[in-house]
């Protein structure tokens, strides 16, 4: 079994479906995207580049949904991922606090800006602020991402408002990704306040239009914002006008599709937690987003042997910062959910 | 005439527009893009992510206008900039010589992922060999940008064919931005050949669709397009799919459409370079792209009051690292062309 070895990243399953595989691997939503979404969008016969910052009706619309914000606390990007990028590149160089087990691309996009990551460990899923606070002092920015990929867990109120007062007070910055803030299945989702805080969002989760690549930054802090547009000036320019446009009509998707994914999401994240806690799995029960992170005692010969044998996909914890786990993402149906604990079930016999 | 000291960067004249202003400022065409670009365009209702490399059918087509090529040897991008980002950052650290005048984007997005521009100032608007010979020497990559933006000159076949042999032997890269290529006048484009190059390409000038942003990176380096990809699946991800669409269908538009571009914009080509010369300006002729780049005695007094007193905007040539001329883009037509010269004739009697 030394083919294990190609587990080096989640690329070696991209493009990997039909034929009877069942896929726990892939971090989207599998459901079709609201109608608002698609119909009534007219391409318009002006091509020509749209403001860098992102479209003013665009922008303007999501400001209603922050208070006390403008359209010009906003920039338009390729994903919350652009958004990200711009960002780090804004703020480098310097040191990120980021929690681990993180999100996969947190290390390589803050390397990349010229910034070094520091981890600072969960515990069972959740901040540990003792481990937190002797950190933090040595940084120029946090990053938070709360629902978390590849957690499923949410911090606690008390938690993310003592993370705004340490921050501030040290004069060091929060960069909240928030792009699972509607998959969020235990309270309201708290949208982390602050002059010294920049929002990362997107339109990818809520509306499951991940291929459209439409997110944003939002920030009081005048200087990101203006320095991330004139990184953007170089780098990328405007973001497609076709994709604003459809975000924008997203934006008229009556709430009741936002309570109804929910639902669905709650029902699958039910299902999945029980049926590997059943199996003897040790996991966190998933609060948001669409994950779980269950323990494995040899996660890379069991991810293999699932993929190889049963025509299972599922991720290295590892891939996550977290080597002693494996991540499942439940953006399947509940049959093919049934159908994967099944398989996986058989191959626990196996090891 | 203080206020010139506004003059810090084309961003000053973002958004000036109507009100009986004359804009010699944007790079971008003014005509509407090909009815198959925007006809025919059914948004699909699986939004799902896209190959971080592109649409396999986008770059297969693409394939057939590169001899020998695969799918394989181009990665689609956030438009011609986003290429030139992901090149830069696959090959940081290093010195990149840029011929100046260059297009104003390349010494920032160099800079910005942590490479050195090194400068070979043009002769007449030409790459000078001697000094190209001189500098290239110590550098791991050439960026060639014919035709060129802002010099509106194309290299001779016995150029470029130099630089290939060059660069070939001293073992340097060509980074090769032919986002022109179907904006020339004097010949047909020389598609610069080699193990060696990267090419940079767009949607955005041949089709008349820059707020898409869809443009692609091709090179027979392996390595090259497996690190563009790999930043990608980071900092942005697929390019959006409905863009990608359009792009595929925009490559069935006829022939013609092409050659009849080309004819509008060689009449606005003359109209313009003759009128400016009859005013006295000393300039280059265009061959190719849009733009031309006259010697100007005090150019930012001048910019300054031809946008103040006469509503006409035009660019520092300083931006573009020749501060002794300005830059004019003739995307607007022929009428709008010949009052703006009228405008430039009256503001000349002022200096």
């Amino acid at each position: 079994m030394s083919e294990q070895n190609k587990l080096s990243s989640p690329s070696i399953f991209i493009g990997k479906q039909g034929n009877g595989i069942i896929s726990f691997g892939s971090g989207q939503p599998d459901l079709p995207p609201p109608r608002e979404a698609i119909e009534g969008i007219n391409i318009r016969n002006d091509l020509r580049y749209g403001l860098i910052q992102g479209e003013i009706e665009l922008r303007e619309a999501l400001s209603k949904e922050y208070p006390t914000s403008t359209a010009d606390n906003f920039v338009i990007t390729n994903g919350a991922s652009e958004a990200l990028d711009l960002i780090f590149r804004a703020l480098s160089p310097g040191k990120v606090l980021v929690p681990r087990p993180y999100y996969y691309s947190y290390p390589p996009i803050i390397k990349l800006a010229g910034m070094e990551p520091v981890y600072t460990d969960l515990n069972e899923g959740r901040i540990d602020l003792d481990d937190f606070k002797k950190k933090v002092t040595d940084c120029k920015v946090v990053l938070i991402n709360s629902p978390s990929n590849p957690t499923g867990r949410i911090e606690s109120l008390e938690t993310l408002k003592e993370i705004e007062r340490i921050t501030k007070k040290l004069g060091i910055y929060i960069i909240s990704d928030e792009v699972y803030k509607d998959l969020i299945y235990e309270r309201e989702n708290y949208n982390i306040q602050g002059e010294h805080v920049i929002t990362v969002n997107s339109f990818s989760k809520t509306y499951a239009m991940c291929g459209v690549r439409v997110g944003y930054l939002w920030s009081n802090v005048q200087s990101i914002v203006d320095d991330a547009i004139a990184i953007k000036t170089h780098t990328s320019m405007n973001t497609n006008l076709v994709g604003q446009d459809m975000a924008l009509h997203a934006m008229s998707t009556p709430k009741e599709y936002i309570l109804e994914q929910q639902r669905i999401w709650r029902g699958r994240r039910d299902l999945i937690y029980k049926g590997l806690c059943d199996l003897g799995f040790d996991l966190w029960k998933p609060e948001g987003a669409f994950y779980v992170l269950p323990r494995c005692p040899k996660p890379k010969k069991f991810v293999w042997l699932l993929y190889e044998r049963y025509k299972v996909i599922t991720y290295l914890g590892d891939w996550f910062g977290s080597p002693d786990r494996i991540r499942l993402s439940y953006a399947l149906d509940n049959k093919e959910i049934e159908e994967g604990l099944n398989r996986i079930k058989d191959a626990l016999k196996e090891v």
